[in-house]
């Protein structure tokens, strides 16, 4: 039995990362993951500028705050200032640049102005209000790293670069599949000893969150031909193939043989609860990962066990999960296995969903995210557990 | 000045909800909102079903464990089975609905079988290794309330109960417009006095990670016809109207006196660092949020302030922001503000960014999130804090 962190390690040791990038327009570039190191090519700010609206002046012609100054020019955001001619104040207002010679920014509500003069009421120290050049960032330092995922924050960033384009991995292409007989699409009507096919579609939504592209090809019939089939589909269409249920040793899983027939597979046991049965293979050198069957165990083995390998596969940096403490409001024994349970924020902290079987896939919906109990340690009530919620799995 | 809360409750005080739904295909109802509550139409598993490999008896049949049972039929998930004749056994598979008749499955690894019969090594308790029928959801029960937003296992959860069409909120639309003859656009090459646009991206990237339809209406010159324009063109387009900058008492911003000849603004102070100047209004009734200039200032109110004011106008029922507990690894003196700064979770915890300045985007790239100090207290190292991950802000 692997542990959890063996699993992901044994997967992150044989992943390739994709090559092939593209450049693409900024505005679009939320989700996805750079190609290149960023590096500033511009100071932020490019000059000194006014945190205030109010007066630029140089200190050393004021000593006296108290007598009427002549103003010289008058700076807005955008515009070009003139050096300050001495002895004179500029007015100036809120981002608009500091003019040279100027050394400090007085804030209008110091100030008594008029038209033509200003008179100074309090005189801050030397420097203020002023943001200076290079600030935010300075030329040559590297302000984003290949691999990175992109945020609206970091459009942000890129744009205050004046970065209109850039280059980004393409999106990672993973194929979904499902096998069983038992399984009917929703919309359909249901027929004796049929179930709804819900990993499909709990699969294509969590690749769709993760910003991959998701090849669908639906569901194969228990038969070894209509699998091979699908599969061999899969391997040409996709950088990795995802499916769930079949990876079992009953002698009704046809997935094995047919992976087996394609390339290799390796059924391994994983100490996570829920989820265990594990494979990973390759058809025609595509990598597998095939995941449980149950709903519950679906959905926490990928977001555990496949997102690091995903997310390597795609090019991400980090693929490692941050997890947070909060506090557990529940008592729960160990367990040989590591275990994942649903649980919700409640007023006092976390507290668990009734059932925690793995075919209640209701406990994920009512759930926030899940805390992670290492294998042989109990929780007590009261203490800081480690908790994921959903969107950092995201 | 208003606290954080009070802003807040203000904002949803006032809001009205979108009404307008559609109807779409399930397998794109990522990140939608719920226009309906979703009741169970059927019982998950809608039969009693074999959580293993194994054998399906009756105990009462089988109290000497030690003798051969002729095997009786063969149930392979999706398949409908006969009632179990008395006295014998049926091979059964995992996910395979359970014979009437049958009490217990029997585990494979517990039996010697052959093609025609089963020895039983080793017989379980009553209803061992059966998942009852309505284990995960029954009939008639909520499983998703309107006004959810749908994640990859709300997806599934859908799909187990047949629901292959839902009806969802159409996507709020935002418009989005910056005002300052000193922007310039990326991918154009700076003038003197110019900086680049970021705030532009910044909202544009957050409003398209919530879901939301962007309509980006660029940026209006420092000119009262040009930003009258703007807002007429944003308050046919949209439902909400967000802009960065012009919004604080200095007088050559534009954006307070246009917007009050087209409906109504308030100018707010609110008890938030990075933030502070923030503006409420409608635009020939559409609702206007003003977000201040400075970057982190823009991304930390549109998060806070902005986000819940936005979901309620989506219809999303759960506004609030969950935040989790962090070990503080930094000193911080209390405000007069409630503070929220940049942080990276490290080995030990929490590490403030070394510049908190409003004017560092970079801060909110290099950080995995905020940290949510009160206002009037201290930090101090080791403390429990109150963090909010990026993610969580999605």
């Amino acid at each position: 039995m692997f542990s959890v962190n063996e699993a992901i390690d044994s997967l992150l040791d044989g992943c390739q990362r994709l090559v092939e990038s593209e450049e693409i327009d900024l505005i679009s570039a939320l989700g996805r993951t750079l190609a290149e190191d960023i590096f500033a090519s511009l100071d932020v700010p490019p000059a000194d500028n006014s945190a205030m609206d109010g007066y630029a002046v140089r200190q050393v012609d004021w000593q006296d705050v108290q007598i009427e100054i002549p103003l010289s020019q008058r700076i807005t955001a955008g515009s070009v200032p003139q050096a300050l001619e001495s002895g004179t104040a500029a007015r100036i207002f809120t981002g608009a640049q500091v003019p040279a010679g100027a050394d400090t920014v007085v804030m209008q509500e110091h100030c008594e102005g008029s038209e033509e003069t200003v008179r100074i009421l309090r005189l801050p120290g030397m420097g203020a209000n002023i943001r200076p050049r290079g600030q935010d960032i300075t030329t040559g330092q590297k302000i984003l790293p290949a691999g990175h995922r992109i945020r609206g924050q970091d459009m942000g960033l890129l744009a205050s670069q004046g970065i209109g384009k850039i280059l980004v991995y393409r999106r990672l292409k993973v194929a979904i599949l499902s096998t069983g007989d038992e399984l009917a699409e929703p919309g359909s009507e249901l027929q004796g000893g049929q179930i709804y096919n819900s990993n499909r579609f709990t699969m294509h939504g969590q690749l769709a969150a993760w910003g991959f592209e998701v090849v669908d090809l639906g569901v194969a019939r228990d038969d070894p031909e209509a699998i091979r089939d699908l599969f061999e589909k899969a391997a040409a269409a996709a950088d990795v193939i995802l499916s769930s249920g079949g990876v079992s040793v009953g002698e009704e899983d046809h997935v094995k043989d047919v992976v087996e027939s394609l390339g290799s597979i390796d059924l391994w046991k994983i100490a996570i609860k829920p989820g265990k049965p594990f494979a990973f293979g390759r058809v025609k050198g595509t990598p597998f990962l095939g995941l449980p069957g149950n709903p519950v165990s679906v959905l926490v083995t990928m977001l555990i066990i496949g997102r690091p390998y995903l997310f390597c596969c795609q090019g991400i940096a980090d693929t490692t999960i941050h997890a947070v403490r909060h506090t557990a409001c529940f008592d729960k024994r160990a367990s040989a296995r590591e275990d994942y349970m649903r649980v919700r924020l409640g007023e006092q902290g976390l507290e668990l969903f009734s059932s925690q079987s793995s075919g209640v896939l209701l406990s994920t919906s009512w759930g926030d995210g899940l805390v992670r109990q290492p294998a042989h340690e109990d929780i007590k009530l009261g203490d800081l557990v480690e908790f994921l919620p959903w969107p950092v799995l995201n």
